[in-house]
């Protein structure tokens, strides 16, 4: 943390993951209101807050690093603005399948990025990064969907399609844009890093993650 | 509890009461968005998070009586959409006042009926309604708004005006509807229960208290 440059990529990545999370709380909460039950609608809520609860650790962690959350988070607005615009579900299942989706491949993503870092950061990002247990819930729900009306399920997988497609051009922009992030992930300032080939293999690995998801889910990739 | 027609008061006034929580909760993360920056965002969010955690011991505590959260909470459900839906902010000021103002009146009406209910009840209901400090952040940003543009503050007096409007007609609609509910305030089936003219005292209080709560955001009532 004393060199200047590792500081202000991992303050970027900080900012992405709160924000993810904090983005991510608002649009499970709204897609909750899609539910056919109140007992749904309160599942989908409780997913919800336990992303605002991981977005309140790294907000405590900006704070031990005397970084605002505004400063650290709002540089990453449009992305995430972009991708939830791009993909707001129109169906209680399309809301789900988006949950498990988008939540999936946000903690693949961090998970392979967190190698290049610190201990103490990499432990943060694992730690927010744990599912709790909402992928059984909606795995469940899923499946019994498309068992009872097998003709949703095209229209489910071509959904994963788009939400695949959406977080990984938003991915991009970001790579692209914050070059303090981009150097501790390719170089590794004060951490062991990653070089080209290895992050090439990352991003096949996330594909690989999302077909293996999307099959669990009952979907073709 | 063993009777039936009691069971039913309790049942119905959880429903409302946990109805309530998951509504405030929906409303309040979506509100969140018309923060102008992160750290209010997040806030507001926070707020919401805090109604679910309610939320939840009431869905634990009507598990606990074998009633599904849908059976429970579902002949609420008109009753919250039309009060939110007549009462949808349409700024970060508004949104704010309608927390604190919405979110008080609710948190007075609920204490003031569990006078009428046994002490497991009541100590459950003064549970979840315990503010949680939420008060203190929007009566600081709601005077500071006032202060640095006092024209905000005739447009928010009326806006207060017609939240307790919209909050008093939905309440007299539950009362009307909901028999059961409605015994058990005014008749106290296996509680000390509440007259009639208790009762009128009970809105005339409400009312009072919304008026002095106006005046600490610096509005008139």
């Amino acid at each position: 943390m004393d060199d200047p440059e590792y500081r202000a990529g991992i303050i970027e990545l900080l900012g992405a993951l709160g924000l993810g999370e904090l983005a991510a709380f608002q649009r499970l909460s709204a897609d909750s209101e899609l539910a056919p039950t109140l007992a749904d609608q309160a599942a989908l809520a409780g997913m919800a807050v336990v992303e605002f609860h991981h977005f309140e650790r790294i907000r405590d962690r900006l704070a031990e690093l005397d970084v605002s959350v505004d400063d650290a988070m709002a540089p990453f607005h449009d992305a995430y603005a972009a991708f939830h615009a791009n993909t707001a579900p129109s169906t209680w299942l399309e809301g789900l399948v988006k949950a498990y989706v988008g939540d999936q491949i946000a903690t693949d993503f961090y998970r392979e990025i967190s190698v290049a870092v610190d201990e103490d950061t990499r432990l943060l990002v694992t730690s927010v990064l744990e599912d709790s247990g909402q992928a059984d819930f909606i795995v469940e729900h899923v499946r019994r969907a498309i068992s009872d009306d097998p003709s949703v399920a095209g229209r489910l997988a071509l959904w994963g399609r788009r939400l695949v497609g959406e977080a990984l051009s938003q991915a991009q922009r970001v790579a692209a844009d914050r070059d303090a992030l981009a150097t501790i992930i390719v170089s590794g300032a004060g951490g062991p890093g990653m070089d080209l080939a290895e992050l090439s293999r990352v991003f096949t690995r996330l594909t690989e993650n999302h077909a293996r998801r999307m099959s669990t889910l009952g979907l073709s990739a």
